[in-house]
């Protein structure tokens, strides 16, 4: 893979760690737990700013949209074959043990914080790892048209330990998804649009993309992983955009599922096929930083390209 | 206390459960576990302008808008002597135990979803059970201006077992708040305007609310709890909806914590006394519960009195 073009001029000046200290030392950017992060003052104007145009992207092509729920049944992620392919990011929700001399004892100990991660019940929910999951489970057993279309953003997790970088990689990060079911050509035709104009979202924004085949982070030492990576494999494609010298993000990815979901969970076409599936997701945090990598931290010269922003031609 | 006055009609038409099971049937209203909803259609559509309403309300008085964490660490929680107070609310978020065995073992497993959840490692972070936690643990070991007013949404999270009920009590549920730092007069004066605020939003959308003296269902077995409570009552008002006969739910409080949270996170005010600190919160899904209560499940009879929403008068 050629690296990216990128001005050296620039490249030198900013760089991922570079572009993220000087929100932190202004008190904007802050993580509460490493890659759990809160946002205040031009930084998070400017996150919202690019989280209502990516919005407005992804309700031009998909007007149904949803606000999904923040937890997702086990159940549902093991419908999906989630655990043979990516069990290391899953992240739980639990609540504590409610017996009344459990919460006594935690109440009265003199390191209560201690006392009560000692005390969680075993989880039957988890935090979604993907807002998509949520469009399979509430179509699970039904029949669509094609193409059906439905947007969404939603925060999701995942665990990825030293890995964890602010706004890079967040253990909890916002993820705004367009899901499209219906016939393979449907699907073909939605991924292509939909990268496209993600691909003109990154130019409107002064940011030169790439678009590149992917596989995702498989867990695959089980021959079930094995087998779902394979097929996915040629499936996936991700927008990178430049975080500095020699380095890229994926601030979006697009992907093709063919009939995976729509057969893990009964979904079919008028005709009673099983449904294809595809969606565009973008990572907003991954945004907010690659913006501030291609314009620096300074409000002063951010482009207002954002403003008035025309996605035309 | 008196009952709150509705029409009878209206009552005899419209409760909570009657008017959630609508938008269930629609589609519109989903639970993905207990109290963690979904929304769609008409019903988001109404959420999402009650949801903006509230928030251009909070931004009128604090323009310091911030986006919290989705986690709060424990140690947090601590310091604010949560664990005195409402240990049967927390829920952690625990990621797998990360060794490649374990995840193997899951991966492998017939049954992942249960060998996944007796995988979590011991929390360190907690979902947040409200959103101002973050401003004191921000402005920890500082000096502040009075007033000091910030505002944010979040999602909170409150485990309350069989009491749970879709959009009026929820597992997670959807908190703005609007919080004030500075000396007790500027913070009571902040409660007084807030309260007024919130019953001219409700009149504005038709409801007719009352605004009664309330304590926080503290957890008080133990002297820690009790003294607590002793202490922050007669500090807390909530602004009551009706929810049909009989019934209304607590859709905002309005809370002065004179410098409870000043002394516990050392936030001091430029003579070097501990801060007084007062919020509003407002629980977005049950706006909308009572708005449906109000005004009926069908969207032709919501009244438009939201599109140009006037508060003055």
């Amino acid at each position: 893979v050629p690296p990216l073009p990128t001005s050296p001029t620039r490249a030198a000046m900013w760089n991922a760690e570079r572009v993220v200290a000087t929100p932190r030392s202004r008190g904007e950017l802050w993580e509460a737990a490493p890659g759990v992060v809160g946002l205040r003052g031009d930084t998070l104007a400017l996150y919202l700013q690019l989280r209502e145009r990516i919005a407005d992207l992804a309700r031009a092509s998909a007007p149904d949209e949803w606000r999904v729920p923040e937890a997702i049944p086990l159940a549902v992620l093991e419908r999906a074959d989630y655990f043979a392919s990516f069990p290391h990011w899953l992240t739980l929700a639990s609540h504590l043990d409610d017996r009344r001399e459990r919460l006594e004892a935690i109440a009265r100990s003199r390191r209560p914080a201690l006392a009560a991660s000692g005390s969680a019940t075993r989880a039957s929910a988890a935090l979604p790892p993907a807002v998509c999951y949520h469009t399979y489970a509430a179509l699970a057993d039904s029949s669509v048209a094609s193409p059906t279309l439905m947007t969404a953003e939603g925060t999701c997790w995942r665990h990825e330990g030293d890995e964890t970088r602010a706004l890079e990689r967040g253990w909890a990060f916002t993820m705004r998804e367009v899901v499209c079911l219906g016939t393979p050509a449907a699907v073909e035709e939605f991924v292509a649009e939909r990268t496209a104009e993600a691909i003109a979202l990154a130019s409107a924004c002064g940011i030169q993309a790439s678009v590149e085949p992917a596989t995702d982070p498989f867990f695959a030492p089980t021959g079930r992983g094995r087998e779902l990576l394979q097929r996915l494999q040629a499936l996936k494609h991700e927008l990178r955009l430049p975080l500095g010298p020699g380095r890229t993000t994926a601030a979006a990815s697009f992907n093709d599922h063919r009939t995976f979901f729509g057969e893990a969970f009964a979904i079919s076409l008028a005709d009673g096929a099983p449904a294809s599936s595809g969606c565009a997701a973008f990572g907003l945090e991954r945004w907010l930083l690659a913006f501030l990598v291609e314009h620096g931290p300074d409000p002063a010269r951010w482009p207002h390209v954002l403003h008035p922003l025309s996605l035309e031609g």
